[in-house]
């Protein structure tokens, strides 16, 4: 069987195309290579910026969208993705993974992106013996103790914020002297009695043999004071939350991608390939979040309408 | 005082703006026109599309939306913008208001768009008579009784499906052969018993003195027979629901507006004059849906930081 769309990704985008890919009546396989929904925000312990879900755990809403969709039939089938390809001769997509090869008329493809590594000596030695990327994971491990938290977005200020509640001290490293984050959480982050901003510092190595025992962290001042400019931060857990990257390997050479490996595609989510659609995080877009991502889902669905229209294919006309 | 930004409406664009700013730290007053928060969603009997709310009432999530924005200290005040004006020697905007006048840096324009007029006799004398234009707020009124709705798109469809559970008897009169709705809908309407669809028909007259008594309408057909060409459909109620215009009014002259009304701007809701901001129904965009609505109040903030920081005005630095 060919299908109308085959969606790749469970997260707010994927999960929000499913919901209008079931309501426009398209046939819909949706592939997903992780065991819970919600992608990225299955890992944020509060969502508070999804209009009418106030507060509520990224589990939650990631499980309450999966939900929805499951009211129209649509659930996510575990399985990874392994290459795509577009077939010139009957215009049709395939996608292989590692137990199934589907055929289908167009991919809405969201795939989100991943946590930025940092590259440093200690960090992939030591990921998961103290190094983590997501603090409502793993904060619970440390509790009583020492944790870094390493950047200045929004991503960071929550996880030390979150961590303070666990931790006996928290530090936030940062490269600069002002955070990226919203002033909102600048403020409780500043105002935080337990946590100290180590400000104009990047890390340069994880210590610990068998786990996590200290960061190194160097001055990014030319002039600073011997004793300031390189130091060990001593702690057991480092929390790494300095951004993300695409998780896009799979449209290498199918599709455009920007120098930092984001699809290129506008609010339609068209991408440069013909029926491939990119939705949410993964595509070239001015604002990374959840509302962005579910209008992605939905501009995705009526963009692959349209497609399936123009090339004669319409699911209304089945 | 000058506000960092003044937000005109709310509905999922101006609840959603609202929520984003208070988290940005901007200073905002929040202006609406109407008694109950939601915009256009407070008359939507049932919204199944907003991804983890499933079949909820556009009213309860206009109000779950108001009561997230209140979290964060926003709420709208009941006040009708009269004019709005950009003076060009300090770079700031005028709100005119019954009441008051406001000053800001910045205008998030969410005002939405209105139920589209037939134009037609009867229309306007029987308004509120039998005349309506939202079946969930007046359906309740046609208990029993035979109803009519005219259009052909998803809220045509919602109209009419609600109103079989109310009424005797539901014609939906559409001046083509194939709906524009969502498939599910439209496989439902196909099935429902009490409701006939009357294809290929334009409204001409809306009947009666005091109230609605019947629906004159003609085959958009060259070749009707004589019986078929024009007839009148006895009904008590006529419900219109055949699109929307944009409430774009207000910017005439300040902004660019497409043909059709609709403010021009792109994903970053930049409109063409400085510091103003297009969010939801009332901009050019692919599709307008509760989830892309919601997706422009944070993308509009986001450009409005953007702005501020590069006026010199930035509220981080206040």
């Amino acid at each position: 069987m060919i299908f109308d769309t085959i969606i790749i990704g469970a997260g707010p985008a994927g999960a929000s195309a499913a919901i209008y890919a079931a309501r426009a009546g398209l046939s819909v396989r949706w592939l997903d290579n992780r065991f819970i929904p919600g992608g990225q925000i299955s890992d944020s312990s509060c969502v508070d910026n999804y209009p009418g879900l106030p507060g509520i755990s990224g589990a939650d809403l990631g499980e309450a969208m999966a939900k929805h969709a499951a009211n129209f039939s649509m659930e996510p089938v575990r399985e990874k993705v392994l290459k795509l390809a577009f077939n010139n001769e009957d215009k049709t997509w395939s996608v292989h993974t590692k137990k199934n090869d589907y055929q289908a008329r167009t991919i809405i493809y969201a795939a989100g992106a991943a946590h930025r590594r940092l590259n440093i000596p200690g960090e992939e030695e030591l990921s998961g013996s103290g190094v983590s990327y997501c603090a409502s994971c793993d904060g619970a491990f440390f509790k009583g103790q020492d944790t870094v938290v390493i950047g200045g977005g929004n991503t960071a200020c929550e996880d030390a914020l979150f961590l303070t509640k666990l931790c006996r001290k928290v530090y936030l490293v940062h490269r600069r002297d002002e955070l990226r984050a919203d002033r909102i959480l600048q403020e409780l982050v500043k105002k935080t009695d337990n946590l100290e901003i180590i400000w104009n510092h990047i890390p340069e190595k994880i210590e610990g043999d068998t786990c996590v025992t200290g960061l190194g962290i160097k001055s990014t001042m030319p002039h600073a004071a011997e004793e300031q400019a390189a130091r060990i931060i001593e702690a057991s857990g480092v929390f790494i939350a300095v951004g993300m990257v695409p998780n896009s390997a799979l449209l290498s050479g199918i599709a455009s991608l920007d120098e930092t490996g984001y699809v290129i595609a506008g609010e339609d989510c068209a991408a440069s390939a013909p029926g491939l659609f990119a939705a949410g995080d993964v595509r070239t877009k001015p604002l990374r979040q959840i509302v962005t991502a579910v209008a992605d889902g939905a501009n995705a669905v009526t963009s692959v309408q349209k497609y399936l229209h123009e090339t004669g294919n319409s699911a209304q006309n089945k």
